[in-house]
C-alpha cells in the first residue's frame, strides 16, 4: 500500500501544481493520483463526484439553463529525467518545470481550484478528471465515458484544458496514418540484376512527399495549416540481400473542413501507382466560434482564438453534439518535452478567465 | 552425449552426402559433424589430421613438389522445414535436396571421398573442412587458420568447394556496407513546420542509387559485374514526430580490380553531400587464371571458367598469396534457399575432375 496523497485545493496554484507534478502517474499509473483527486472533491458538498475506473467526474447540480464540460487528462508520457518538480525563475518569469506540468497538470491545478471555490457557478458544471489520453485511445477515460455514459458528457459548451499559452485554441486539425508500400523481388546483392530493389522504388514516394503543397485553410477566421509528413521508413532483409519490400509510413494532417474518409481519398491519389494502407484516422473537429456558447466565452476569456494543429479529445465533443475549445496552460510545442514546464502567470490567467465566465 | 555420428567415406557419394545433411551443423554447432569428420579421417594412415577448434585439417606428406589445398566449410545457415535429406527425380534429374546440400555439403562429400580413396595423388593435398562459415567472420574457421596457422594453408594453389554449377568460378567481387545518414530537426507533425523531415531528404540517396550505372569490368577475359544497392533502410522516432535522422544502409559489389579504400572513395563520390560511414569491407580476389597451377587445374577439370560474382573464401588464400578459385556442385543461387538441392550428376562431374587433376 503507498500512502494516499492529499490534495488542499485551497493552495496556491503553483503547489498544487507542484504536489500533483510529484504524484507519478504515467498513463495506465493513474491509481493514486485519481484516489487523490476524488478524496479532494469529494468533500465538496456542491459537487456530485462519479468515478469510473481512474476517471473522475464532478458535478454541480444547480438547475442552471446552461451546463458546461470542463476537462483534463491526469495521466503523463513516461518519466524522462524531469522529476520532481522545480519552480525556476528564468529571465523574469517564473516557471514550473516537471513531467506533466505543461501537459497538463497546470490545467489541472487551475480547475481543481475552481471545482472546489465556485460553489454557485453561474453556469452548471461538470468538472472531468480522466485517465489515459496519452495512450491508444482504447484506454482513454474520455473515450469510454462518451461511448458508454454519454449522459455524463451531456452539455452546452466543452472546454478542454489541453496546452494552449493561456488562449483559446479553436477546433482541431485530423490525422491519419497510411503505409505507402513498394514491392520488388529478392535475389543475393551480388547478383542484384536477378532482383528488384524496392528500396530504391520508394525513392519516388519521398520525392512526392518533398514536392507535396500543403494546404492551408480558412474557417471562422482561424487559419490551419495541414501537413504530409513521412514519420517512418522501413525496409531490407539481410547485408546481401536485395529487399522485396520497402514501407513508408506516412503521417498525414488535414484542417477540420475535410474528413477522414475524404483526407483518404487525397492519400490515394497523391500515391497513385502505390499500395496505400490505411492504418488509423481520425476526424477533426470544427472550430465552432459562432456558436453563442463559444462566443460568451471567447468574450469572457479575452485574446484572439488561434487555431489548433493537433488533435485533440475536443474532437470527441463535437461527434457527441457539443462545442469544445482547447484552453489552458503552457505551451503545446513542449508537450512531451523533458523540459517542458508552465509559466506561473498562465496559471492566473486561465484561472481568471474562467472563473470570470463561470461567474458573469 | 549424443551417440557420435559415424561416416563411412567409402560409400556412395550420394548416401555419404546424404549422412552428412542428416547431421544438423548450423553455424557455432558444428561440434558432432566435426567428430564425425575427424573420426573417419583419422582412419587413413595416409592423412596426417590436425583438429583446431572444429575446423578438421587432413595432409598428404608425399614429398611432392607442388602442394594444393581444397577446402570446405561444414556448417549451414538455420534449419528452414528442409530436413532430412531428400533423393528426388526432378523432370529427369535426381537431386538431393535438404539444408547444405548446395552450399555445401555437396562439395563436402566429394572431397571427403577422394581424401579417404586418393593414397597417392601426385600432388600433395591439404584438405580442409572448416566451421562458421556462414556467420561472423570472428568465428570462421579458416580466417582462424590464416592469422594464427598459416604454415597449414601454405600452398601453391587452392580450391574452394562452394557452390558453382561444376565449373570453375574464379576470383570474386569484393563487397563493402556504408551507411549514408540524413539528419533533420524533429518536431511535432501536426506543426511539420517547425522540423525538418530526415526522411524526405533521404529520397535524393535513393534517387542516385536508381539512377547509378554499375560498371561491368573483364579480368582474364572473364566479365565482372558490380552492384550498388540499398539492402536497407530506416527512419522514424514516433507516428507524430518528424523524424531527424534517417540511414539507407548500401551494399557496393566491386569487380577485384578495384580495392576496398578505392571502392570506398567511389562511394564517398557517388554520395557527395551526404554523411556516409564505412561498416565493412572486403578486397576481392582476381582470377589468377593465368598462374602455370591455375592453368593445370581448369585444363584438368574442363569447361570454361566464369566470374564468381559474391565474395567467398577464395580471398583469403588470395591475400595469402596463393592463387585459388571456386569449383564445387550445385547452383550457387539456392545457396541459403529453403529447396536447396544438388544434381546427383554434379556430384560426379567434381569428383571426377578433381581426380582427374589430382591424378596427373
Amino acid at each position: 500500500m503507498t500512502v494516499p496523497a492529499a490534495l488542499d485545493l485551497s493552495s496556491d496554484a503553483v503547489d498544487l501544481l507542484r504536489t500533483l507534478i510529484d504524484i507519478p502517474s504515467e498513463s495506465r499509473q493513474e491509481a493514486v493520483i485519481a484516489d487523490a483527486v476524488e478524496a479532494a472533491l469529494t468533500a465538496y458538498d456542491h459537487l456530485d463526484v462519479v468515478r469510473d475506473g481512474h476517471t473522475i467526474v464532478a458535478r454541480t447540480q444547480l438547475g442552471r439553463p446552461e451546463r458546461v464540460v470542463i476537462g483534463g487528462h491526469l495521466d503523463t508520457v513516461p518519466e524522462n529525467a524531469n522529476m520532481p518538480s522545480r519552480l525556476v525563475r528564468v529571465e523574469d518569469e517564473d516557471r514550473v518545470y516537471g513531467l506533466g506540468a505543461c501537459d497538463m497538470k497546470g490545467g489541472v491545478a487551475v480547475s481543481l481550484r475552481l471545482a472546489a471555490a465556485l460553489t454557485a457557478p453561474t453556469r452548471d458544471v461538470t468538472w472531468i478528471y480522466y485517465e489515459a489520453e496519452e495512450i491508444d485511445s482504447q484506454f482513454n477515460g474520455l473515450r469510454r465515458l462518451a461511448d458508454e455514459r454519454p449522459e455524463l458528457l451531456a452539455a452546452d459548451f466543452a472546454v478542454l484544458m489541453e496546452p494552449s499559452n493561456a488562449v483559446v485554441e479553436a477546433g482541431c486539425q485530423g490525422t491519419m496514418r497510411v503505409d505507402v508500400r513498394t514491392t520488388g523481388t529478392r535475389s543475393h546483392s551480388a547478383r542484384s540484376w536477378m532482383g528488384h530493389n524496392a528500396i530504391h522504388d520508394a525513392g519516388e514516394v519521398l520525392r512526392r512527399l518533398s514536392a507535396y503543397q500543403p494546404r492551408t485553410v480558412e474557417v471562422d477566421g482561424l487559419t490551419y495549416r495541414e501537413g504530409l509528413n513521412a514519420v517512418g521508413i522501413r525496409g531490407g532483409v539481410a547485408g546481401n540481400v536485395i529487399p522485396d519490400e520497402c514501407v513508408v509510413s506516412v503521417n498525414y494532417r488535414f484542417a477540420p473542413t475535410r474528413s477522414a474518409v475524404e483526407g483518404e481519398a487525397h492519400l490515394r491519389e497523391v500515391f497513385e501507382g502505390y499500395d496505400v494502407t490505411l492504418i488509423d484516422a481520425v476526424d477533426g473537429a470544427l472550430p465552432g466560434l459562432s456558436h453563442p456558447a463559444a462566443v460568451a466565452f471567447v468574450a469572457a476569456v479575452g485574446g484572439t482564438p488561434s487555431p489548433k494543429f493537433g488533435w485533440t479529445d475536443v474532437a470527441r465533443f463535437t461527434a457527441l453534439g457539443v462545442p469544445a475549445v482547447n484552453f489552458g496552460t503552457g505551451n503545446p510545442s513542449l508537450a512531451h518535452h523533458k523540459d517542458e514546464y508552465v509559466p506561473v502567470a498562465d496559471l492566473a490567467r486561465v484561472e481568471d478567465g474562467l472563473r470570470s465566465w463561470l461567474s458573469a
